[in-house]
């Protein structure tokens, strides 16, 4: 029976796609295929930060072709070129009128200098309430967690002081994201970030990878890589005492490593489904002829 | 008050000296000097087994130089060519008779060939039984577990099919052992392995690093580097669905980084002890300044 009230609009759930860098472009673009369709296609409105790079007109012409190509329309650019400018309230009109915001790679403290705490940043947070995705890849990932890693040293070790927290937007609550994890071998630099702030959960994400984080709370994995999470919460370390350079101790971090297909719950910190996309078609097949 | 019968003889306690390769034999020596300690110092009679090299002049060289520089007598030397000279009873009777053995890097397969199930392979247990120190690094260190990391690709995501496993020495149970952990970011290989097989341990060692293994129960961490535990016996896996090359998912691994100083039982898989061997006595006087 049609019901004689017009149906409520349709929350859209605020929704991070935080991408490990390097995500492909020309071929099957799977990750920045999501971010398309999650700022709504062809009806999307879409504003690209390029800040952090050192070579923005070739990025927002690399990204203006893909996402047009991906069947958005053509992207907004919003670049604002120092503090003052964050204030600038037609850059604000397009952030708060934006379906969709990505912001580029390249360095993440030239993104924390100008949009935590100023009216561009603010316009993010209010994205992100109401609903517009926002992406991001590489820097433009790091900078959605409140802490965020400025700088450190490859390595799966974990070492004392081989790594920088600076303050990122905070978009995503509770967590250090790093990025180009496997690919840059910052398993180390993650684990020590963590293990000096055991209330933050660690997660490092591949190349070609992304996380879509829903309302705070679940993310999916997407892409062809992993994504890693460190918890240590339960662990013990010797953060405190440790000189400079010398490698960590660190007893009984717990450490998922999260391929496509995954969902992961941030607040209980565990899987919560998991449907494989990477089958092992060929054996199957040889098996079944056996 | 003095008893009236001697004192029975002291049971030396089973211990394996496994080395992450590349250990300092020129500056303080930390690892070698602690395996000349055990075998002996200077009442020491060790063999050195080259076996796994292709340049065993000159391991056989280099090896005699530190050990005697250390305070042993010069080693002898077993270095078996196949499988039939592995049954030669005068190589036997040497082993049989060493306070400490010594298995230099090289490949570990040239070593699985030539020692398990051969009677010199017989004489390492009865060595080890008897409280002999058995050492070894790279892949001397590999040989040492039941089940032996053969080959695989670096990286730190765990990838299906990345690695393969072949029939170690077993002096150490229930564990597999990997080397030049950080140094080659063999954290992926290792894991996946466990992954795979979780009632193993994963025991991945850093260059210059050492694990001191009494009674196959305890372990404590020596040199420059670290040692990590990979425990997958509660953790979840894709291990056996994944194609060939895919990201495994993993899902729950608990994982300890040990510098030296640390002991872990291997028992309960859990840190007993941790003494700080890397104090940050630099920051600690500044602060004692302000």
């Amino acid at each position: 029976m049609a019901s004689s009230t017009s149906p409520a609009p349709r929350r859209r759930p605020p929704t991070l796609l935080i991408i490990g860098g390097a995500e492909d472009r020309v071929g099957k673009a799977t990750v920045l295929r999501r971010f398309v369709r999650l700022a709504g296609g062809k009806r999307a409105r879409i504003v690209l930060i390029p800040t952090a790079s050192s070579f923005q007109d070739e990025v927002v012409a690399a990204y203006t072709e893909v996402f047009t190509r991906l069947g958005a329309p053509e992207p907004t650019v919003v670049n604002p070129q120092d503090r003052l400018e964050s204030q600038d309230q037609a850059l604000v009109r397009l952030l708060d009128d934006a379906t969709g915001i990505f912001m580029s790679g390249g360095s993440q403290l030239k993104l924390s200098q100008r949009f935590p705490g100023t009216p561009l940043g603010d316009a993010l947070h209010r994205a992100h309430a109401r609903g517009a995705v926002i992406g991001g890849t590489s820097a433009g990932a790091s900078i959605m967690s409140q802490f965020m890693i400025s700088m450190g040293d490859e390595g799966i070790t974990p070492r004392q002081r081989h790594s920088q927290l600076s303050a990122g937007l905070g978009l995503l609550q509770g967590a250090i994201i790093d990025q180009h994890f496997a690919q840059r071998s910052r398993y180390g630099r993650l684990m020590s970030m963590v293990a000096a702030s055991p209330s933050l959960i660690g997660i490092g994400i591949d190349e070609d990878t992304a996380i879509e984080v829903r309302d705070q709370r679940t993310f999916t994995v997407h892409g062809s890589g992993a994504v890693f999470v460190l918890d240590c919460r339960a662990a013990t370390s010797d953060a405190p005492d440790a000189r400079r350079g010398a490698p960590l101790m660190v007893s009984g971090a717990v450490v998922h490593s999260l391929p496509a297909g995954a969902t992961f719950d941030l607040s209980e910190v565990r899987l919560v489904d998991f449907v494989e996309k990477h089958p092992d078609v060929a054996v199957a097949l040889a098996s079944a002829k056996a």
